[in-house]
């Protein structure tokens, strides 16, 4: 028998054109942030999903939402998959939300399939992976793999000054129905995804078995100037923070080049205060995204922001916060190898590549074996509302998703 | 008899302090921009202090506030004096409220000397002098004056979407009891201010004659980039529109300097679209207030800012919108002199200034002899929360205002 016969495109289609309902945007993308109600909203739609063929919803303390179909032997650790529904202010339809409902899609397939595979097979939503509300991201992996406390993370604030511990409160509203318990423990976590590069589609292959994940640094800046008027302050007496900002990203656009193109230099939030036309601005608050295959490029552009900040700063202070630091990693040789077998099998062909996008795999890789399989986007267009992926590429990834679950899940230890 | 001894420090002290608790912050400042709910309460508190010693309060379409001190002849042209409450969003409890003080204390000295002038004499109140919630600034002297049509105020939005026309439809919630009439028609403006600049306390002088305004343009400059992964899109690839508005703002920062200091270049606003750490930023609008007292100086350098922004947008586009051009101008002669000589008579001593701020009476100027007296201002320091002034300065500020105010309203013509 093989399950993927019965994956089924026009209902894995069907989800995601469900979901983008939920904080559509006029133009076509998706607005959801991480524990709004949009969220709860679609998560509650993914329960819903699950338990009509008989999985069991449960949620950690983080908000990280578990679907589970029940395996013969429920005493194994649990075979997971899955991403995030969370998106950008103005992300597309497919950036996490394919990985979840492709997990989903696979678990479908094996009900309709009579399979039922020997560990239990998790499908997870992880809590807040886009981290444009609450930063940084990959905060649900983050708490699941034990690489981020809960004290850590509750006190963190968007920019309306609401704690993640409200928002989780706010969630109860939605999702009292799911009980909070505690988490299924993983043998292996396997992620689907959009490219989010053009690689694939140049090459008009479905499958791209991801050999790793490009390291990123992030960071947040801040700067206090002194706020005055803007027809009488004179030049020489002003403290600017805008003018400050703007010599410290100028100067690290400069410094951090390569000659391939590699290293990924983002200022993607930039707040001004007061923020008014004939005020000099007294603070501006950005972000650095800083990112780069190689770990030893990365150590060194990472350990130059504070001093390039620190040498343009004058007469304003400044102060240079690291958020996070994530080396890069090498994804399980063998569950790549798994990959790309059964691809071979069902007749997909795969092409490696590294990710140059973070994702939740990045946490979970340090607690169990784990590994993510891309399927093509659309001129590698993403983080964007016109972010668009192929039905039939979709169906691939889902039946190479469901096979390699079905054969994690009944190894032999 | 000298009506200047009618005048009252601790009262007109008193009610900038009654005034500043309407939008106070938490930093000691004031927030109370232009048509909301803390500028109509301001509004009220004022009419109700002008009611109690008879003045007549009204209003006229745009929202400007007059309140009328009848004289023996009011079919004279009128007598006008005053500035604005709006305030910056983290303003002073100063800039703009000094002046309708001064007037109004100057009324009530009139009416406590028993001393009915000739003309009618109105204190008035300016609507959005400021411009951070509608830009540009002076929006009410521009309509009084005959410089702005109503048709291009009613529709300007502020950050939310909020029309001018919503607010004032808003303020009548609250200013209900003042009727809309005829506005009055003024023979001479006088306005009083705060200097917002060092000069008047380095040199210990109380009274500034102010002998004109510096000339002002603004711009509102907006980046049109692309939306993309901060992880994925490689940079020869991207259309980073924050990276766009640093090279824009560091090339004018670098062309418009002087060896005086005196050009005044601020970008006081920036807002980045859509503002998430990881996005490569799709949009950027950002302000341009451009000052210089030499009109050919601040012409050439206005006429370069397209230039300059066009010439670094690329890969982005921009477009580049003037929204308001005011050249340098020179105040009455004859009222300078009479403030000079009301308050040598005082035994106050003055000194000729030029206003590198914009004021209302930069409008009034356009449609009657106007002039500007400044009071000392700490350190210069305006349009921030620590905006300080002296109480024997403002004292000193209102006997010489309601001296001259006297003066022109007994005026034979």
């Amino acid at each position: 028998m093989n399950i993927a016969n019965f994956t089924c495109a026009t209902r894995l289609w069907q989800r995601h054109e469900t979901l983008s309902k939920i904080g559509a945007t006029p133009n076509g993308g998706v607005d959801r942030a991480a524990l709004t109600v949009n969220d709860f909203l679609a998560q509650k739609q993914l329960c819903e999903w699950g338990e009509s063929i008989g999985m069991t919803a449960s949620r950690d303390r983080v908000g990280n939402l578990f679907l589970t179909l029940k395996g013969l032997d429920s005493q194994r650790a649990a075979v997971m998959s899955g991403s995030h529904l969370d998106s950008q202010p103005t992300g597309g339809k497919y950036d996490g939300v394919y990985g979840v409902l492709a997990a989903l899609e696979s678990c479908h397939a094996m009900v309709e399939a009579g399979f039922t595979p020997l560990s239990d097979i998790v499908v997870v939503a992880w809590m807040n992976e886009e981290g444009s509300r609450f930063a940084p991201g990959m905060m649900g992996s983050a708490y699941f793999s034990g690489q981020r406390p809960l004290e850590q993370i509750l006190p963190v604030q968007d920019q309306r000054g609401v704690t993640v511990e409200r928002a989780l409160q706010h969630s109860h509203e939605y999702l009292s129905h799911i009980s909070i318990a505690e988490p299924p423990v993983p043998a292996y976590y396997l992620e689907a995804h959009i490219e989010q590069g053009p690689e694939l589609e140049k090459t008009h292959i479905p499958i791209g078995v991801v050999t790793g994940i490009q390291g990123k640094k992030t960071y947040r800046i801040t700067i206090e100037g002194e706020a005055a008027h803007a027809g009488t302050s004179p030049k020489r007496e002003r403290k600017d923070a805008v003018l400050a900002a703007v010599r410290m990203i100028a100067d690290m656009d400069r410094e951090f080049t390569d000659e391939h193109d590699l290293v990924k230099f983002t200022v993607g939030a930039l707040d001004v205060t007061p923020n008014a036309p004939s005020v000099v601005p007294e603070r501006v608050v950005f972000s650095i995204d800083l990112r780069h295959p190689d770990n030893a490029v990365l150590r060194r552009f990472g350990d130059r922001v504070e001093a390039i900040c620190q040498s343009v700063s004058k007469p304003c202070s400044v102060q240079v916060e690291a958020l996070s630091s994530a080396m890069s990693l090498t994804f399980s040789a063998s569950m790549q190898k798994a990959i790309t077998t059964v691809s071979e099998k069902l007749g997909i062909k795969t092409l490696p590549l590294l990710s140059a996008a973070g994702h939740d795999a990045r946490y979970l890789h340090r607690i169990c074996p784990s590994a993510m399989l891309f399927i093509p986007c659309h001129k590698g267009i993403t983080h964007n509302e016109k972010e668009r992926i192929a039905i039939d590429d979709a169906h691939d990834g889902a039946k190479v998703l469901v096979n390699v679950l079905a054969e994690l899940a009944c190894q032999r230890d």
